[in-house]
């Protein structure tokens, strides 16, 4: 049911001019990084602050109207698709950094900064924000949709990194989680139950975020492995040994030749470990040289070291644009993505059953992981509104996620559940959906935020 | 309402003579470390596995009796006392360690195994679990309450070190949260809701928790400085350099005293510092360095080095015999026990405010403080049953929460909530508490599990 005109009213009362029914905006808040689609949303709000939120959300609560979070449109399960219409809130224009205690290293921040603006803002005072999902996300979507990335062997996951939210509550009510202090045992960890919820529970307005030191010393280097295996047991055989990595990524000999294509480099087309030590000179020589030996013992060879920043930018760059450079090797395609982890130890038998799959299937496609984690990706290549091909796909992506539940791992390493995933919740969690429903049921009775999204059917 | 005769006669049929009703073991259920008082409950189960724990609480939501689970009986807050009546469900017997993974740094335990048990499980393994709260908690305790301790400032809380769960809920349905996978974006955070929940949500039965190596070298010390400030702004700045500190504990100067008689040492009665630091013999020694500049830059001196087990093994029971120690200054005395964390920047001035409303008071104990967390603990010591002095100690614990309060920090570092600080919780968490009962009702409807703890009166 579309939203209704009265209702528009209301919200025009509030927002004037930055609630758009146009078709530019609804278009653009209705797209998706993947194959995942639905209808655009039926307006689009812009609000400035958490009180117009808060009243925003009031109206579409008393009237029935499905509101969801929008920030910079980078999740790859669809999560802001607005597939029961409504209204997308749009939360880029909260984008400011509101404070930086480098005494206490921490910020406070607005959803709608982005992870490089952030970094930006904080380069002068010798801290970072390390969380690195690849793409250039929005701290608030980082935060719904508990993102990760390449640093998170070494700083943890958004879980570890926010102090406190404010968050709006579907009927508008205003609450306040965590504190600024370390740690505490006050009460349930309402932090931790927003942080990956996807905007079914509530809206972030205000983030405060742990920070840390920028390092003295960096160091990053891309090598080639003679297998797959060998390259994944070789990180494993560093985390038993304790060995700090600031990252450690897989991508497989696919992946290297669209990095090649891409960025115009001649690696060979073999399976690579980039890896970045960082900290003290000291340390991180000590620490590149003990991954040397181990990487040798497991036949890494022709060791590329990026010393200066100009460097390493470009060999971060070839990272983080392997998806897109990925989706050139067909052109026109479309990326069906997973995302399992697993425990390290079943780590190289469930990369090594995703690549067995993908070839079996003739699909084309990569594979890149956070391999200290026990993350990795897929991404196969299909014809947009090819059945078949994307039948595939998914059946591909199944057999995976199954095989991470079997294992003892997860669904869902980083990117969340949205829509593309709610129907391996109950295969993941059992009984423990039940619990997750209750909870919803008791924050959003009327399940206007972002329905349809992350649980099983709403029952 | 005592347990009726029929109630006891199905719990009995299910636990047989491991269901108790004799005096002793329910004076001994119903007893506290601290001035928290209740009478016993009306009886106390031992069950031996999940089922068990299922079926009893079954049993009690059927006919709304309070269930309260025991663990050690260590907890400050009166978490375990049956101020309802009801049923004790001491989970000890369930001590099992069921798996290590040493591949994948895990180990699954019942909830009853201790810290110090479990550690002596792992010796040979090459790994350990560092949560320390300085007692011999249970492991199924120390989730419940969130628990962290001396090594918080390295390894994290309880929170950053619990991978999965299984609970029972209220109406005796088992769930599994998490998984063994080192992060997950797969729908809310179950575990997290739970750790610290205080058992009003669910008992803990088994828990998946997250291993470290034992450190190749390691090196503690204890050092005097002039003034608490000094001391605490001594650990802010090596904290804000980034230099890694195992263990780092503050110390006053009555605190030494204590320390002094009880072990007859003869640490001179001024304010100390314990430190340790521990990773490679490089980097300890490195660490150790860098340390001892900063310490002497604010008059840290009389540095007595403990490299051997032994004497390491010495420091820290001086500490962690600190409760009971101060606990000798005054014989009969019980204690009233602080626990709020702050911001760093703001530690200095938290912990001289503590001591100048103790001097001002003529209150005798002393302040001890994990302060690389920003959190510390007042021990004051008031005459069982004198109304006066418990009064005098609850108002600067109840100024101590305030400032906690006023300065972003929290009420509750690493203690809890239970009985003794639920007045505080909404001056905390303001309109967030209405959403802490909204889940409990969602989970607990009938108000079972651990009722008048943690919440502010249920409504």
């Amino acid at each position: 049911m579309p939203i209704s005109e009265a209702v528009l009213s209301e919200l025009r009362a509030i927002l004037g001019d930055r609630l758009s029914t146009g078709e530019s905006d609804r278009e653009l808040h209705g797209a998706s990084e993947t194959f995942h689609r639905a209808p655009p949303p039926d307006a689009v709000a812009f609000p400035l602050n958490t009180a117009e939120v808060s009243r925003v959300l009031k109206v579409c609560n008393d009237n029935g109207v499905p509101v969801i979070g929008w920030g910079a449109g980078t999740s790859l399960e669809g999560h802001a698709l607005a597939i029961h219409g409504g209204l997308v809130i749009d939360l880029m224009r909260m984008d400011r950094v509101l404070e930086v205690r480098a005494e206490d290293m921490l910020a406070v921040v607005q959803p709608g900064v982005t992870r490089e603006a952030l970094n930006t803002e904080l380069r002068a005072t010798g801290l970072m924000f390390p969380v690195d999902p690849g793409a250039n996300a929005s701290i608030g979507g980082m935060a719904a949709t508990r993102a990760s990335g390449t640093t998170a062997v070494r700083y943890g996951t958004m879980r570890q990194n926010i102090l406190a939210l404010e968050v709006v509550l579907a009927d508008g009510r205003v609450i306040r989680t965590g504190t600024r202090a370390a740690k505490s045992s006050a009460g349930y960890d309402l932090t931790a139950l927003i942080v990956g919820s996807e905007g079914t529970l509530g809206i972030i307005t205000e983030l405060t975020l742990r920070l840390h030191g920028q390092p003295e010393d960096v160091a990053a280097a891309v090598c080639a492995f003679p297998s797959l295996t060998e390259a994944v047991t070789c990180v494993a055989q560093t985390m038993q040994l304790g060995i700090p990595m600031a990252r450690i990524e897989f991508m497989d000999p696919m992946a290297m030749r669209a990095i090649n294509l891409d960025m115009g480099s001649a690696y060979p087309e073999e399976p690579h470990l980039m890896i970045e030590f960082n900290g003290s000179p000291d340390a991180v020589r000590a620490n590149a040289e003990a991954f040397g030996e181990i990487a040798a013992e497991h036949g890494g060879k022709g060791f590329q070291w990026a010393s200066t920043l100009e460097e390493r930018n470009r060999l971060w760059a070839a990272r983080h644009n392997s998806y897109w450079a990925t989706l050139k090797l067909r052109p026109g395609a479309t990326g069906v993505v997973t995302d399992i982890c697993v425990p390290m130890s079943e780590l190289p038998g469930a990369v090594a059953a995703a690549a067995a799959d993908m070839e079996a299937a003739g699909l084309l496609g990569d594979i890149v992981g956070h391999v200290g984690d026990g993350n990795f990706h897929t991404l196969m290549l299909v014809e947009p509104g090819n059945a078949g091909e994307i039948a595939t796909a998914k059946r591909i992506a199944r057999r995976m996620a199954d095989r991470a539940i079997a294992v003892g791992g997860t669904i869902s390493g980083e990117h969340g559940i949205g829509v593309g995933k709610r129907d391996l919740m109950l295969d993941q969690h059992g009984e423990a959906c039940a619990v997750m429903s209750a909870i919803k049921r008791a924050l959003d009775p009327n399940n206007i935020m972002n329905p349809g999204k992350l649980l099983p059917d709403f029952n």
